[in-house]
C-alpha cells in the first residue's frame, strides 16, 4: 500500500466546512496515501467563516475561497490550478456546482444525491463526457474490502444463480424530530434541500450501489415502494421506506430504508441468496462475511486473509484480525478515483482495470431509483416498471 | 414448575408416527408437565405401522387404532374414553379429522394449518363453539418466554407507538429439489396435500401469529404479496414470499417467508419499532431479546432474568443462564392448551386469566392471511383491502 | 427418538423438593423417554413437606417417604421396589447416601460432586462393583450433542495435536453476599455442606468433565491453583479461582471458576487448541460450535445437521435450526444412565456400546481434582504433581 | 477534529521500509492530521532499498538515508532538521537507535519493546529526561475511542472495586513453523533479534499496557508465568505463555499470550470484573464495549454516541455506527504524542491535560513485565514478588 505520490492530483473542495458531518472523511480519504493533494476550497455557505477554516487547514490564503464560482474562476487561470474537485454541500446545490466544475474542465467528486432528476443526471453524464472528465460519486460503503470479495464470489459462481437480495440501511438517530435543534438533519427533511425524498436518497441508495458492485449483471425490471412520514412534520418527504424490485433474472428483491428504526446504530446490512449459497455483510462489522452454503456450516470470512480472492486484497493495508473501518473504504474509494484520474492525466499505473469505482453511471442509477421509487409510493405504492 | 398431575387429560394423537418430523414433540410437550397422558393414537396413514408404533410407545394394543375414524368412535364409547386429540397429520385432512374429532366432543389441539379456506375454519370455529370444545394450533414458538417478555413490554409502552414490524422465517433447507428424496418435503410442495401455499402457510404463519401475540391491538388493513417458485417444478405453489402489510394504526410490515434461503437455519427473525424503542429476537437463540432503546445502550436481556416481567416469568422452568429450547417453548403451550381444557373440565387453577394460547381464531387468522397473500399474489403482487 | 418404554426402570429419588434448584431437572430428564417411572421419594429435609410434594407429584402416598433411610428399607422390601435413586440434596450428604443406596443394591445418580474425598469416593467405586450396580454423576452440561461432535473431531484428528485447553464456567449471581437472603446459596458457601470448597467443585468440575470427555487420552501432569473470596464472609471457601494444568502430552490448560463475574450468565465456555484447528463452545448457545482450522475462515458447525459426526447424531431429538437446551442434555444423559442400568438389568438395546457416561470414576475424578486444587491453593498457589 | 497544522512536527522514520508489516501504518497514523510531517527516513536495513523506498515516498533525495547515523547526524545539523523520530525495526536495534536519537535531541516514538532489559530501559528513560525529549510507545490498540471509556467508567466507578481481570492476546498465526518462509516472523522466534521472549513481549504488553490505561490504580505485586514452545524450534523462546498476576488490592488477573491458537485472528480480549459490573473489549470488533451490570441486562456500548464520557468523545472523527478501525487508534496515539511533543515546543493547544499515552513508563513497564515472566517461567513456573 505505497503509491507514487510524486504528482498528487491538484484537488479543491466545495462544502464539507467546520462542523459538517462528512467534510473530515473526504479530506482524510483523500490524503490518505497521497493521491490527492489539497490546494484549493470553499468550504462553507458562510464566506468568512469558510476562508478562515480553509487557512486553518493550511492553505494558501489566497486559495480560501468565499464560493465556488469564485474559486473555479481563479484557479482555472493559475498554472497550478486545482485539477478534481470534491463537492460536499447539501443536496440542493450539487448538479449547479457540478456543472460549473466540468465546464471548467474539473475532475469531480460528488457526494450523493449527484442531483435530483435524471435529466439533471444525464446532462451531467454528457457533459463529463464531453469533457473527458469524470464524475466519481461517494458511495463510501463500497470501498471495503469485503465488497470486492462478494463481487469475486459472485462472478465466480460460488453463490449458484442469485435468486434473492436483502437491502437495508435503517437506523434510528431520526426516530424524534431532532431536526428542531439539528441543522444537519434540517435540510435533510426539506424537499427544498433534500429533493424528492430523504431517506431512500439520503440511505437507500448506499446498499443500491453496492448490490450493483457485486451483482454487475442483474437488471431492475420493476419495482414498487411505500414510504412513511413517521414524524409527521417530515411529510412529504419520508423517515421510512420499503421498496420490493424484481430483476430481470427473476431474483426479487427488498431495501428497507429508514432513519427511524429506534436504538438502531446504522443497520446498514446486505444478504445476497444464491441458488448454492448466500453471504451476508453488515457495514458496522465490515470485516467479516458470512458464506452459507447450503448443507455445510457457515464460514466467516475475514478481512485481509489469503484465501480472500485477489481482487480483494488489492487494497489491503494491514493483516487479517487488524479491523480496518469506513475511513479506508473511503481512501480505497478515493484511490480509485484518483487511478481513473490519473488514466486521464496520463499516469495511471498498469493492471488496474478491473477497479470498479461509483461514476456518473453510478450516479444517474441513484436519482433514476429514486425517481422511480417516489413515483410509485406517491401512486399508492403500486408496481412500475423501472425506467 | 410443578403441577398438579392427578386428574392428567387423557390424550390421543392423530398423525405424528415413526419417522414423523413433528410428532416426537408433541408427545414431549404433552408430556412435560404430566397434564396430558396419551390414552389412545392412530399415528399413522399406514395402519400396521400405526398400531405397531403406538404399542411401542407403550399404549394398550387396543387403543392404538389404525385409523381416527375407529378411534374416535371407539374412544367415545369409553368411560375413560380420551377428552382431547392432537392432530399431526399432512395439512389436507386437518379440517376433515378436526371436525370429526369435534363432533366427537374432543378439545382439539391442531397443527398448522388448521385448514385450507376461511369458510373451512368458520365451520370448525362454530362447532368448537357450539360443543364447548376448545382447538389450540400449535405456533409453537410463541411458547417461547420472551415473547410473553415482548408482548409485555409493547403493553407497557416501552417501545412507544409501534411504527414498524419486520418478520422473517427463511430457512435455506429446501434450495434444491430435495422433494425428490424426502417424504416429508414432497406432499409440503404439492398443493394436494399442502393446500394454497407452501412457504406463505409452512413457515410465514409463525412469525406472523407471534406478531399478534406482542401486538394484539394492531389490525392489518391491507397487504400485498409476491411468491416466487425458484425450484422450478413446484409451481404454483411458492418457495418464496415477500409480504407487505399496513396496520391499522400506520404502522409498516414485512414478512419474508422461505424455504430457499440457501444456508440459513430457520432465520425466524422479529423485529418490531417503536417511536422510542425497538426488540428483536430470534428463534435460533431464544434465551435472549435485543432490547433497543433509543440513544442509549443495546441491553440484552436473558430469560429466567428477575428483571424480566412477571407475565415472561411465570413459564419459567430454570434460572437464568441455562438455555431453554423450543421443547420448553412447546411444553408452555400445551400447559397452555391444557389450562384452557382443564377449565372447561372445572379445574383450572385460579389465576392464570392472561394466559394467551394460539386458538380457533389463531387457526382462522392464519388460513385468513394465507388467503389474502395467495390473492394478492396471484392477482400480480397487488394491494388488497385484508378481509 | 423413541424409546422401548416397555419396562421403565423402577426410580426414587432423594432431595429436588419444592423449591430445590434441581429437582425438577432430573424428574424432566428422567421422565423424557419414559426409560425411568418415579416409583417413590424422599423429597425433602422437612418430612412433611416433603410427603406433600410426593403426592402432589402423583406418587402412591405410602412410598412419599419421610427420609431415605425409611425408603431404602421399604422398597428392598416390595416386589415392585425402586431399581435406581437420584440424590439432588446439598453435597455433605451425597457419601452417605450413595453408600446406603447401593448397600440396598440401587443404582445410584447421584449429584456432583459424589462425596468429599478421594477415600470416599473410592470406597463408593467398590462398593459399586461389589454390587453390580452404577453409579452416574449429573455433569448434565456433557449431555449436550455438540459436545459429542467435539469428541468425534478429536478423535478423528481434526484439531492435530492437542496443545491448549481453556476453560471456565464463571457466573456472576453471587457477585454480591446474596447468601444472606437465600437458601439455596446460603449452603454453597459453609464448608459444613458445601465441602472443602465452593466454586471449584460447583462450577470448576463440569468443565473439566466435558474436557475429559473430548479429551479422554490426555491425562493431568501437575496442577496449580490459587482462589480467592471476593465476599470476605465465604473465606476459607472461594468464590473465584484459577487452575493451572499441564497434561501428560505436553499441553497446558486453565480453569477459571467463579461465581463473582459480574454480569456474566453463565460463563461456561471451552476452547480447545490443536496443532491444526481449535473448537470453541459456550453453554449458553449450545446448539452451535465453531471449528476454527488456521488459515481458513471459521465455521459454526449446528446441532441436528447431517454434516456432523454420527456420534453426535445419536442423541438427535430434532432437526437443525430448532434450539435444543438444557433439558434435552439432561435427557441425553439420563438415557445413557438408562442404558448402563438396563444392561445391568438384561435389556439393554444393541450398539450402544459406545456411550460414554459420567460414571463414579467421573464422580472420583472431580474430587480428585477440587482435592489437588485446595491442597495446591492453600500452600500458596504452588505447583502438585496431580495424583 | 481539525488541527492546526500550520507548524507540523518535523518528523524521519527509521525501518518500516517497503514490505514491512508496521511501517505503513506509522505513516498514515502520523499524516492523519497533519500533526506530524515526514521530512527524512532510514527505512530499511538494505541502504539503496531504504532511499529508493524514501524517494518514491516523495522524500527529497537527500533526506532518504542509507542508515540511521547518517541521518541523525546530518539531519542536526540542518535548520530544518527533524524534531522526532519513529522507531519501527527489529527489536534488538530499539535500544541503540533510541538512544542515539536521543542523544541527538530527538522526540522519540519507538515500536515495543522499547529494549531488552530493565536497565537498558532505565538508562533511556534518564536520558529522555536529560534531554527533555518525550519517548513514546506504540501500544496501538490503547488508541481505541472505547479504551478511554473503560478508563472513566473505572475512575467513575461503574464497576465497583476491581476483583479479576482477564486479559489475552492469542492469535492463530504462528501455528506451524511459518518462520521457515516469512521474514518477518523468522526474527521473531530468535533470541538474537527477539530479545528474552517471543509473545511475551510481542503481544502480551498489548493488553498489559491496555489494563494499565484502563487500571491505572492497580500495582502488581507477584506473579507467576508458564511459557511453551509448542513448535520446538523456536525453544527456548516461546510460542504460548500463561502468566498469573496479583494485584495489591488482592484482585487477580490472567494473561494468555499465544501465537499458536490456531483459528483465531487476533483474539487480543479484555474482560474487567469489579463488584458491581464487568467491562469486556475484542480489538476485532473495538467500536463495541459491553458493560454487564450484575442483575441487570448487558449493554452494548457503542463508540461514537452522546452517552459514552467525555474522555471517550475527544477523539471522535466521525459519528456512531462508522466503524472505525485500527488507524483510527493509532491515529489517535500519534496525536498524542504530538501533543506532548508540542507542549515541549511550547505549540500545545489548552485543556488536554488528561491526556495518557504510552510513554518512556509505559516502555520501561513492558520490559520489566517480560523479565518478570521469563525469570518465572524459567525458574519452573514459580510465583515471584514483581520488582
Ligand atoms: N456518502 C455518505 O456516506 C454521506 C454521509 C453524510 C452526508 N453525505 C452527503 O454529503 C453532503 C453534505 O452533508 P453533510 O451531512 O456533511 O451536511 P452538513 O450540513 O453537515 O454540512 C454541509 C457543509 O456544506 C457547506 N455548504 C453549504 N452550502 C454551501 C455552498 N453553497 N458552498 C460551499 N459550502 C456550502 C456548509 O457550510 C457545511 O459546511 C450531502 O449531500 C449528504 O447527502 C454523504
Ligand atoms: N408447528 C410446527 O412448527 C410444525 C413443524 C413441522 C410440521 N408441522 C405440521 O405438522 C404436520 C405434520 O407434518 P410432518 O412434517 O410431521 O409430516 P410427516 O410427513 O413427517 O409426518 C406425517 C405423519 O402423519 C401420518 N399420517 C398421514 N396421514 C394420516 C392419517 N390420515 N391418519 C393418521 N396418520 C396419518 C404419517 O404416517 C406420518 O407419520 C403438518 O401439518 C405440518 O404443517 C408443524
Ligand atoms: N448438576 C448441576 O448442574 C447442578 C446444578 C445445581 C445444583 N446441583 C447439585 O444438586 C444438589 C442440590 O442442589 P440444589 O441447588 O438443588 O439445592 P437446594 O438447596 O435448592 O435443594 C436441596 C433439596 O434437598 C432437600 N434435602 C436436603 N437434605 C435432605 C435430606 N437429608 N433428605 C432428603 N432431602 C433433603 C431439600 O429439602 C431441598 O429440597 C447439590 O449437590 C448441588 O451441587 C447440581
Ligand atoms: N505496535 C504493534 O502493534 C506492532 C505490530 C507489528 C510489529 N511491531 C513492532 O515493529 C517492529 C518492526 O516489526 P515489523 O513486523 O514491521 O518487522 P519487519 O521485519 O516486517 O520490518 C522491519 C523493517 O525494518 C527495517 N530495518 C531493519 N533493521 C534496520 C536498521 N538497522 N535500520 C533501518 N531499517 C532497518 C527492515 O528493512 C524492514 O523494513 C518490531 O519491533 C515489532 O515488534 C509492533
Amino acid at each position: 500500500m505505497t503509491n507514487n505520490r510524486k504528482k498528487p492530483i491538484r484537488w479543491g473542495m466545495v462544502g464539507g466546512g467546520r462542523g459538517s458531518q462528512i467534510g473530515y472523511i473526504h479530506r482524510s480519504a483523500a490524503h490518505r496515501d497521497d493521491v490527492f493533494a489539497l490546494a484549493a476550497g470553499a468550504f462553507d455557505i458562510d464566506p468568512e467563516r469558510g476562508r478562515a477554516f480553509g487557512v486553518d487547514l493550511g492553505l494558501d490564503e489566497a486559495r480560501s475561497y468565499p464560493d465556488y464560482a469564485a474559486m473555479f474562476a481563479t484557479e482555472a487561470g493559475r498554472a497550478d490550478g486545482i485539477e478534481a474537485v470534491s463537492i460536499a454541500t447539501p443536496n440542493n446545490t450539487h448538479f449547479a456546482i457540478c456543472k460549473a466544475a466540468l465546464e471548467h474542465d474539473l475532475h469531480v467528486i460528488c457526494e450523493k444525491p449527484l442531483c435530483f432528476t435524471i435529466a439533471e443526471a444525464e446532462e451531467l453524464k454528457a457533459l463529463s463526457e464531453a469533457r473527458g472528465r469524470i464524475v466519481g460519486v461517494t458511495y463510501g460503503y463500497a470501498g471495503h474490502q469485503m465488497i470486492e470479495q462478494a463481487r469475486a464470489m459472485v462472478r465466480n459462481g460460488d453463490l449458484g444463480e442469485i435468486r434473492i437480495v436483502n437491502l437495508q440501511f435503517a437506523h434510528g438517530f431520526h426516530s424524534a424530530a431532532v431536526e428542531e435543534q439539528n441543522a444537519s438533519t434540517r435540510w435533510r427533511v426539506d424537499a427544498k434541500f433534500a429533493g424528492p425524498s430523504y431517506v431512500l436518497g439520503d440511505v437507500g441508495t448506499h446498499p443500491l450501489y453496492i448490490a450493483k458492485v457485486i451483482l454487475p449483471h442483474l437488471k431492475i425490471r420493476r419495482l414498487l415502494c411505500t414510504r412513511q412520514s413517521f414524524v409527521k412534520s417530515r411529510a412529504p418527504l419520508e423517515d421510512n421506506a420499503v421498496t420490493l424490485m424484481e430483476y430481470d433474472n427473476g431474483a426479487i428483491a427488498t431495501i428497507w430504508s429508514s432513519a427511524v428504526n429506534a436504538g438502531s446504530m446504522h443497520g446498514q446490512k446486505i444478504r445476497i441468496v444464491g441458488s448454492k449459497a448466500s453471504i451476508e455483510w453488515w457495514d458496522e462489522r465490515p470485516n467479516q462475511l458470512s458464506y452459507e452454503i447450503q448443507g455445510e456450516p457457515a464460514r466467516i470470512l475475514e478481512r485481509g486473509m489469503d484465501y480472500l480472492y485477489p481482487e480483494a486484497r488489492i487494497d489491503d493495508r494491514i493483516g487479517g484480525g487488524h479491523p480496518e473501518g469506513l475511513f479506508e473504504a473511503w481512501a480505497n474509494l478515493y484511490r480509485r478515483f484518483g487511478f481513473a484520474i490519473n488514466r486521464e492525466r496520463g499516469l495511471a499505473p498498469a493492471g488496474i482495470e478491473e477497479h470498479v469505482f461509483p461514476d456518473v453511471d453510478a450516479g444517474l442509477e441513484g436519482v433514476r431509483w429514486v425517481e422511480n421509487c417516489v413515483r410509485s409510493a406517491d401512486a399508492g405504492g403500486i408496481w412500475l416498471d423501472y425506467r
